[in-house]
């Protein structure tokens, strides 16, 4: 089981309109499935045009990696050559910092992930874990 | 003036609503804006997961020849080593194939691109078309 | 639901040894989950070194276009420049031809795809469809 | 001479039995050849999907400088800028972490590598040591 477009549509909404609540900088947030791949996406008015990409990248290494954006970012400052050569092998695809969230299901199970950037990271990682309660979901950072 | 995200998500919603009713495969809808950036994307439930490149790549290179993809397949078919260097010079991001729709606002201006993939191309087209109409913008195919 | 590795084994050793019974050049097999990633492999001994590479391009397109290697051989014939378009967005990892087959299970949802090289393309996607029949599996040339 | 199918899957069945037998997480291992080409692989049900890359970069690299992860990450740790310039030369494809072992035969001679990832490295590497033993071969971390 991946998560759907209906429950990406619900995060998406859900953690753009928590960001517009604590007023944060226009956002853009991604979701993408089990395999890494997108299932949705929403750059908000304002927004620099490059948001796409570093939203897919938090996202995107959380799944492949299966650990979050925070304990990623933990793993580049004790050990920045492990987290660059990931990279490597992951065509520079990974950007390890808080906004990348794991998406299990009630069972456990990955699903997927979510990707948000616009503000501080720590906002970008309270966004989307509202998101995700609001889909019924439950985040890893 | 680009594509805002409402409009996108007007298009978007409204090109899957008629992918449903002319009861298409499971579609994917891509909006970039007049810089080509990812603006809103959605992949319905079932489709196979690389579609967001393909409809990126349709979308994208709408926008950066300014001309949609069904002159663009004309283009293909008349001159392959033209398009097939166009390509390289976009790091081989450009689908040139019916879906990508050139979006322009009522004043003749470029906005953005659709991309619509998982259907025939054409089928691909008359759904993009359907959800520009919604948002009351011009499409170009 | 994805392929398991117990189900990937049971592919690849099956489609190995119908190999040998038909008497075919060494041959490889790749079996990758329904987001296109790595579950198993083995390479004959005096097969040449890149056959992983080819492997997966047959089993990774086939996972991304959800289309199996016969029908993506069949599109690239007809229309060259899409599939070189298409392997674009890819990265250049699609392989269009057959071998590629994709993997449902007895409920018809995709759960991987199996990629074989070293024979002739039919010979591969024969010896391919053996494994899959093994692991009661459904495949799609 | 390069490692044989044979002793890979030996390599590869001891190291994932020695790892459910110390409760370490789902691993994945890859045995490349002597030229760092891939032979066999598997990934355990429940691993993140990206194991393919990082177990292939152990192995990889492990070859290609004819030194094992362990003593690459020693390297990593004196000389940063070095293994990231080394990186580069080898595109990326290089993890210079405990985990890639070297495959020596008895007399001697580098006949391939292996790469484990899933736990953490000292034990990735303990897992690989395990599974060279059971396949008669000798390890160098």
């Amino acid at each position: 089981m991946s998560v759907t477009l209906s429950q990406a549509r619900k995060i998406i909404r859900h953690a753009l309109t928590k960001g517009r609540e604590m007023e944060l900088k226009p956002l853009s947030v991604v979701v993408v499935d089990a395999g890494g791949h997108v299932v949705a996406f929403e750059r908000s008015d304002g927004a620099p045009p490059g948001r796409f990409a570093i939203a897919h990248g938090k996202a995107y290494g959380t799944v492949m990696l299966g650990m979050g954006g925070t304990k990623q970012m933990q793993r580049a400052e004790d050990q920045a050559y492990f987290m660059a050569a990931v990279n490597g092998v992951f065509g520079g695809q990974v950007v390890p910092v808080p906004g990348g969230v794991l998406l299990r299901n009630k069972t456990g199970k990955v699903v997927g992930a979510v990707g948000v950037t616009g503000d501080t990271s720590d906002n970008d990682a309270a966004v989307a874990m509202a998101g995700i309660e609001a889909a019924a979901l439950v985040g890893e950072i």
